[in-house]
């Protein structure tokens, strides 16, 4: 495997003259490392807590054998994926079983595990959503719902692949809202079995992976009746094929969802069941059992908790989501920097040679921003995986916890799935029309990771959840603290740095906004992270006191007004869950900063920093400018400053890419491959050789413009 | 064919319930037509100026002939296309050749043809593409470049599809700047010849449709020699494969593209030329000849407007992707609204239903808006082929008028085709997991639409010609006519609502903004058109005015200096044309809006225009209030009365889209299919049978919560 370190382009020739910093905030300029990327170390920096795992991954990911083959139809992908899944059975490492108990062959390493599975994603999307399907749902649930007898005999097949197996929580009527699936597990004391039926079409289960073809088993997910009761969602083990003849065993029946935008090496399928019985034991326990007579108990006595921590146990799925669509903006990003950066178009200043995209402002703005929100996106992950470690491991289990890793795994994935389709469509146009030919990859990545952003929790449902939790902890907050929103504002920082983000004692000044009318000096405060963190911080509690507020009187309500209270706020509620997103990430990326060790590279990303920073407030300008944070004044330099940022990052694009340590085996596209800088050199010698020889035409246009200034 | 209007689903139950027009500006409240949509008289109302041509062509993209196949492999689907091309010419109406002299058995009809086109998009883009390739591309290139003679001879075999055509501009090194491409075609006065070659790897021929398997000719664009002197990019029409073996003929050389993200039904490919010769009789000799002895002459004598004059007699392309990519953006929003009127997700006030999909303030926010914008996109593309059938069928063809069409062309091509790709994923996502499967049509939409964004021009590209137009305008008319910023201002607004839409004689108001601070006042305020037209007008206005200064001193600067200063306000440059995309939008539909006869149509029609000038003007509100355009007190009204139109658009939502005439057989989605609903009913009915048997369980919640009762 190759790096891109090894292979790095050239710097263009006015690396160094990057505009010097010109607004010094404390007069320390001279001091001032210089700016540089140090690749191999940041990329080392960037491997994170588990690089073994991680390193081994995109080794595997860097192997033909796991790569994405675009020319295979449907079912063929099918069979290639399948057969990959085997190959990373066999594979000594068994690094899909990392998650698994030690007992059982595997390596009680839940976020080791998640750092290699994110990584997959580089092979082939649908290889990282097959393995998903397999270890990280069926043979999960078997793993965090059942009891220890229930792994010790359903994980081995699960985990060996022995019994290839779906998931089957979603049905066709629905989808997010899983607390309302209508397939049942009606138990029959006489027979010590479950029935599980699918009493109508809408019940079906269906975008199963797994389940069109390969699948022999199935966690179903059904509502448990027991003695006339129906105790909610519960997890059963259900046989669905004979795995000589791999027909539907009796009872069971589906059909294949068919071709998709995307990930068409998973066979999603359909599955519904007519009074298919299974043993009392095959009820997945840990959370809720049956006695043979009949006779219900669970440890959680609310059903609606008992739901939520069955449903949390999985949450690892929407984690993984945010890593594998952070890898593959990076991806993207890496090809369109690295042949904006290569590609020329267009007369410049020079006669003789074109611009390259790259020193476009409109090229810049297309890319460094989304570079600078993928760091900011990578670091936050990195968080994200500690306190999904944290939790699973054991070390740090409580319901607090719990719950904020699922608010922030709820939030970034919806955050970084939705990004990276824009990052990697911004980057498909800004290839032109060389980013629509597959062999660019680009569209491929795209259109496979379309569904992120639905599956694993609708984005729009998941940022309900987010700004839900982020009112009702004000509300808590409210009664226990302080009732002044200057407390609320602090509740929230403290809730987006320090609770989410294990408590890393960020401060917050309570700094007011001066407007002192000199760009100079505003610049300079913009740069200052207690500005930026100020007005990301403010924006999140100013929006969920809004929210809290106008939410109140639903409480008291009639369903209807509550419903219409609900509604009107709706929209401002996903806004302050996306807007506590980005606070969670900038925090992510200020906290990081300090644990960065060369002083030029730490410069750098500093820059980035604010740049990301800086392009949020932008984006989201007018609620500053209408809620009095920013003086239009000080507005207006926000976009000045960020294109002179862009300006002295230009230097250093193709080295923040290369430090995501992408190789070409990674990216596999052509125009990042240097052919580009290829061409345009052997165009060059032609055109030089033409000179050379006297026998380069000349421009009809020279000759009228000679003409003209021979007749005057 | 099957119309939506003959299967609209019924309103839902709220619908005469639409929130009153509280607002009433005039006092005329009480006279004001009942809100509702006549489908049909809409629907006929918007087939425009060539209802007929339109209506033949969606007949054929009904017809399952013509649909897309999705199981198709690539070259499966490339001979599919091929085939419906041969159908389409053997069809007796010959639609397809409504653009060809009458004299060759066309039509000359230029505005007809496109609107017949721009249809085809709803069977299968691939068929519109290959179509515009051979009819639009290389056909038009002898007709629009060629002398009579030469059409006479050469257009017969493009128009029956006896000689398959590549149209040969764009080479892998030069993608929209055509004017830089390297083949070259040098005068061999000895043979009266033209030897056509391609010097080096970055000058192949690339990305060009029919050039991998099907092309027998090509339309070559390379740069004149002739004596020594380059002349420039003319067209040379040059025999590409031997008819009977589909070898290519001694000389010429090329490649597959291969697979691309969409489109795969045309067959993309490169072409190269080793000293090619053709006859001095193929130049296509319309705008630049050579006589025997190698004399060039050319009824225009600047080199630089004969190249401009070449272009734009090609810009039907744009034209027509405009129009299709309308078309796309109104089949991905029937499906999704259609399914969002229908779908139910997550318990609402009701007990014993769940809440439609479209009944969420975040649905509607995530649809409305769009279909608002398809209307104001759908009558400006209306006025666009008014402007591009009265240049091309010579009733208006002045230089001026080709410059408007030009300059309207592009900034409606690169909003709309920007806005196809950004409609198409949102009603994906607002689908869910259904969205993404391909039986239901969205992804396969969108992956096609893709490469519209920057063939015919990158949209980037194209908007930087807009603004320079603009730019160069504003500096001539503030020469000619006034110095001041209204004058100025004035100068844009004629330009946009006058000069490229038809001088319709739209008045201006010069009214300033008075905050009256009450929020009724505000709202009617906000909807008064004139309102809105001096925001639109003026963002325009002022954004060129700035740039234009910006820009005064790269003048007489050096070109390094004046390459900085450009690049400094580039980014300014784009968002300006942008703007005037969004004001020429805004002026068609509210043109539009007098010739809609039902007042009830009318006055729906009139909030969804307010929805589209407002949701503009909210996108662009931190523009706003920073220029001192919108007190924060106004601005905050806007989002406010946004949301209470959506609101009352909500019953009519299905209405509006169906009125686009597009049936079943052009949507072709299941989930559009009404069969959400039925799924709906089935279960409805099995829960009413299992409450009436007395056989449905009872919950534990709601046995905790009898318990809790009892106890308390």
């Amino acid at each position: 495997m190759t790096t891109m370190s090894d292979q790095r382009s050239d710097r263009p020739a006015g690396r160094h003259d990057a505009e010097p910093d010109r607004v010094p905030a404390d007069g320390t300029s001279a001091s001032k490392p210089e700016p540089r990327v140090d690749v191999d170390g940041l990329a080392a920096h960037l491997l994170g807590r588990w690089p073994d795992e991680r390193r081994r991954a995109r080794e595997r990911a860097a192997d033909p054998r796991f790569w994405k083959d675009e020319s295979l139809s449907m079912d063929e992908h099918r069979e290639r994926v399948l057969e990959q899944l085997r190959l990373m059975v066999a594979d000594e490492d068994k690094q899909v079983w990392l998650a698994f108990p030690e007992r059982l062959g595997g390596g009680d390493a839940h976020g080791a595990n998640l750092a290699g599975f994110e990584e997959m994603v580089a092979a082939d999307p649908s290889l990282q959503i097959k393995a998903g399907v397999q270890w990280g749902l069926f043979a999960s649930a078997i793993l965090h719902l059942g009891t220890p007898e229930q792994q010790d005999r359903l994980l081995p097949g699960a985990m060996d692949l022995s019994v290839p197996g779906a998931f089957a929580m979603t049905e066709t009527g629905h989808g997010s809202d899983v607390a309302s699936i209508a397939t049942t597990a009606t138990y029959d004391p006489e027979t010590e079995e479950f029935v599980i039926h699918t009493p109508f079409r809408a019940a079906w289960k269906d975008y199963l992976g797994n389940a069109a073809v390969h699948a022999t088993a199935a966690t179903v997910f059904a509502q448990l009746v027991t003695k006339g009761v129906n105790h909610g969602v519960h997890c059963f083990y259900v046989p669905i094929r004979d795995p000589e003849t791999m027909e539907f065993l009796p009872g069971v029946g589906g059909e294949d969802d068919g071709l998709k935008g995307g990930l068409r090496g998973v066979d999603n399928g359909r599955l519904h069941f007519d009074h298919v019985r299974v043993p009392r034991t095959d009820l997945l326990a840990r959370y809720g059992s049956v006695a043979p007579d009949g006779t219900y108990s669970s440890p959680i006595e609310s059903p609606g908790r008992r739901f939520f921590t069955m449903l949390g146990s999985l949450v690892q799925g929407r984690v993984s989501l945010d890593g594998a669509a952070i890898a593959a903006s990076k991806i993207g990003l890496a090809i369109a920097t690295r042949y904006g950066a290569e590609r020329r178009q267009f007369a410049s200043a020079s006669p003789v040679e074109e611009t390259v995209l790259l020193d476009y402002a409109t090229h810049r703005r297309r890319l460094l921003p989304r570079i600078a929100e993928v760091y900011a996106a990578h670091f936050s992950h990195d968080r994200l995986l500690d306190l999904f470690d944290d939790v699973f491991s054991g070390a740090k289990d409580m319901p607090e916890q719990r719950e904020d890793l699922e608010t922030t795994a709820a939030a970034l994935k919806a955050t970084s799935t939705r990004f990276a389709l824009d990052t990697l469509q911004e980057c498909r146009e800004a290839c032109g029309g060389a980013g629509f030919l597959t062999e660019n990859r680009i569209t491929s990545l795209r259109a496979d990771l379309d569904v992120y952003a639905t599956f694993e929790g609708d984005n729009t449902v998941l940022l309900q959840l987010v700004a839900k939790r982020l009112v009702s902890d004000y509300g808590k907050h409210l009664k226990a603290a302080t009732k002044t929103p200057a407390g609320a504002a602090r509740f929230v920082v403290d809730q987006a740095t320090d609770a989410a983000l294990h408590r890393t004692g960020l401060r917050r000044f309570g700094q007011t906004i001066a407007d002192v009318g000199d760009p100079r000096r505003a610049a300079g405060h913009l740069r200052d992270p207690e500005t930026q963190r100020e007005l990301l911080a403010d924006r999140v509690a100013e929006m969920v006191e809004q929210a809290a507020l106008a939410l109140r009187p639903a409480q008291k309500a009639d369903p209807e007004t509550a419903a219409r209270i609900f509604d009107e706020n709706q929209v401002a509620l996903v806004e302050a869950a996306k807007a506590h997103a980005d606070l969670l990430r900038w925090s992510a990326f200020t906290e990081a900063l300090e644990t960065i060790e060369d002083p030029g590279t730490r410069r750098v990303l500093t820059w980035l920093r604010d740049v990301f920073g800086l392009t949020v407030i932008e984006r989201n300008m007018a609620w500053y400018l209408l809620n009095g944070r920013l003086s239009a004044q000080r507005a207006r330099t926000v976009t000045s400053y960020v294109d002179r940022l862009l300006l002295r990052l230009r230097p250093f694009a193709v080295e923040l890419v290369d430090a995501w340590g992408y190789g070409q085996d990674h990216l596999r596209a052509k125009i990042a491959s240097g052919a580009e800088a290829q061409r345009q050199e052997e165009a060059r010698a032609h055109l030089a050789r033409l000179r050379a020889s006297g026998d380069a035409p000349v421009s009809e246009k020279a000759l009228h413009k000679m003409g003209t200034r021979l007749r005057s």
